[in-house]
């Protein structure tokens, strides 16, 4: 008899019916009568997880009554028909043998664990409910990333993490050294002859490849030593950046929105269970959010439109802490009023004031606003943010000069724009970000497997 | 009339005869005759690429002759019946228009550059042929690996690349500070108030996964600070790590020789073009390398058996330039004999000496070996390299003291054999390894788009 996964069982549960299965395992929860017992196994691979019945016919009663939570087994018996729920599998049990015990104390009993103890459990966490859908979610979408982007002739590419610019984020990066913590050294003696850091982003590296291939992008982790200690901010996360050659902003919007949009109908086809269970969890409201999603076209404003429609609120009596400028940064509050309150959808705001942007995005002919493109959704905030890039050698080495990032330095990436330059675009999205928009669950801690943050880097 | 990929003109190629398409990219190649040009485009999209063909007719015939290499185009014309191969489309050109110049001095001329000197201009090396093929093929293999595990139901997992953990690999891992160069400081001012490095594998959080999901794997980056100058080695590379619960050695190779067989299947199957190429490139012999592996079953060997064949060979006449040892470990040229003079064939050798394997694989019943197993291949030594773990609590932990690894700092990591450990197994891969052995391209440096080695960390 070939032993099956849950996976297996449940795709094939009609066909299995009244025929004899083994499965291998765990016990998540085990309700013992006098002369029968119902062990809740799961061995991960599927969230709906069948129900092991037993009775006192099978061989090793008592002991198979001892078995505690947590315990790993392996269960041969045949498929029965399930009372509860005619989806999740049963299995009438002749043989439970016992592959690894768990001692009475095992820190994960069968009832409701704070977020905190478990952050504090990290490596047994994803035994539980929650983080079984959590983390299935986390691949099913990284997957649905990769598909939809391979199934559109883009080439991923795996930028460098480690690198000796210094263009952006000056400050709260990483250092990467094998020099001795303290140690008085020329960098020319350190591993790569010069001081290096974790990076901040692959756009750049991403853009000579797009000058190459048209359409790639990158997935991978990326770095800030930001010393903040919110719900959204980790120290090193995951980020997607795909960048397209002859591509401009409003092209780019089309394809953030369709992208989005398949990543969600992706999840939500492949995990109906684990959301399902991830809507209860936050509430409520989760899937209906994410199938309105797909029913809608998301918003596209100007900065300077989403500021009006800010002030207006504020006329009206909104409250917000920062008031909303012309010119001027957004907070997450206002990114909140216009998804929640004022769309009820993603928003794309665009042409944003250029000093509070990158040097290279494309310079409008108003002189005072880049081509760049924030996403904004409800309740996760910045999704993506991206731009059309600077093409224009002249208009971009002026800017940098402005800025005083080093043309010399950065001589590869500028020159791009002399050796067969053109319209090119991009976006950058965290895959973090998106997994909170997808899953309901608040804190970046909770959606990364084992999350750093200043002052902790256990496990 | 809609725009086009060179993906999508070779894809309907036979629908579109005939009419006009529009496409935008860059000139490889420009020849011209009195009345004629001749113009290799390629937008990165597909590496059949298309002749454009275009006659006095044509407005602005003298400017056309002027683009030079290099340049963005855009060109509309008619698909018509190609000359020299009915597979490669070509356009009748009716407009070009110039997108982004290219002057006259741009390194990358259509002439044969050394892979040297492409090296220092590895921002512009996607640009040519063989590196279109190289970053093709590496994203398609990416594509392979993830679409391998999620068919199967394995859960993808990002183990983190900062790591406090110091049980592997000491003295060659990079430091991960935000303490100043020289600053002399307490670890606990540093930014996670202790020493932290870059990850030398994700393993161990692997098995953390795989004891709640039954099957899960890893794919992203790894580090090591080695000092050394070789063709197979990087200081940042990627890594494939799954990890099996429920699964022996016998198992894991089961898997470890499905698994390269698909990903070879399927990139002979997306990529023929680029391995045509790349075949010619590395002097022949490359396709029928991996097709003879499909049709192949990889010998298995245990490391004493690998060091009979061995001497026996040196009695032979063999040569070499370590004497292979019972007990020892084995060298780069007795991998090749094996597997390039012996077996003609990738071939696994298990059951290594206990003294030159990790302290958390499988301890064997004759108290020398353990159930590691290594798979070596023609061209590329040793691709995977896997083992049975040690599930049984007391012996990982008399097995750590001997080798003097705090079992009290990875108590996580020991915690898995009391709550509900079973035999599992896994494997890491190199993802470098195996592109060098499916493009026969030979160094590490030219299968990753920015290599980072000692003293080289450019772009």
């Amino acid at each position: 008899m070939k032993e099956l996964t849950t996976r297996e069982l449940k795709e094939r549960l009609a066909e299995l019916q009244g025929t004899e299965v083994s499965l291998r395992g765990w016990i998540r929860n085990h309700r013992k009568q006098k002369n029968m017992g119902f062990i809740d196994f799961y061995d991960g691979m599927c969230f709906k997880n069948p129900q092991v019945v037993y009775d006192q016919s099978i061989a090793g009663f008592e002991a198979i009554q001892g078995l505690r939570v947590g315990a790993a087994v392996r269960v041969t018996g045949k498929v029965v028909p399930s009372y509860k729920d005619p989806e999740t599998p049963e299995i009438q049990a002749s043989e439970i043998t016992l592959e690894g015990d768990c001692p009475e104390d095992y820190p994960l009993q069968p009832k409701k664990h704070s977020l905190e103890f478990l952050r504090e459990i990290a490596y047994l966490r994803p035994r539980t409910r929650l983080f079984q859908a959590v983390f299935r979610v986390r691949s099913v979408a990284a997957m649905a990333i990769h598909t939809y982007f391979q199934d559109r002739g883009y080439v991923y590419v795996h930028t460098p993490l480690i690198t000796g610019n210094d263009a952006e984020g000056a400050g709260n990066t990483f250092t990467v050294t094998t020099l001795a913590p303290g140690q008085q050294a020329d960098p020319s003696e350190d591993f790569f002859g010069k001081p290096t850091s974790l990076a901040v982003t692959g756009q750049l590296e991403g853009e000579t490849f797009a000058m190459a291939f048209s359409k790639i992008y990158t997935f991978g982790p990326t770095f800030r030593a930001e010393n903040s200690n919110t719900k959204t901010h980790a120290a090193e996360f995951w980020m997607i950046e795909p960048e397209i050659a002859f591509c401009d902003l409003e092209e780019l919007m089309d394809i953030e929105e369709d992208f989005l949009k398949e990543i969600v109908r992706t999840v939500l086809a492949k995990c109906p269970d684990e959301l399902a269970f991830l809507d209860r969890f936050s509430g409520g409201g989760l899937i209906d959010k994410l199938e309105a999603l797909l029913r809608s076209t998301c918003a596209r404003i100007t900065h300077e439109e989403a500021i009006t429609i800010l002030r207006k609120a504020m006329e009206n009596g909104t409250e917000f802490k920062f008031e909303p400028q012309y010119g001027g940064d957004t907070a997450k509050e206002h990114e909140k009023y216009l998804t929640e309150e004022y769309f009820h959808s993603p928003v794309f705001v665009y042409d944003w004031p250029k000093e509070i942007k990158a040097f290279y995005m494309y310079q409008n002919d108003d002189g005072k606003t880049v081509s760049a493109v924030d996403l904004l959704v409800p309740g996760a905030g910045e999704l993506m943010g991206g731009s059309q890039r600077e093409d224009r050698y002249e208009k971009l080495v002026s800017r940098m000069d402005e800025l005083g990032i080093s043309k010399e330095e950065m001589y590869w990436y500028v020159n791009l724009r002399k050796f067969g330059g053109c319209t090119h675009a991009g976006f950058g999205m965290g895959f973090e970000r998106l997994l909170i928009y997808l899953t309901g669950v608040e804190n970046i801690r909770d959606v990364i497997p084992y999350a750093r943050t200043p002052q902790n880097c256990e496990f």
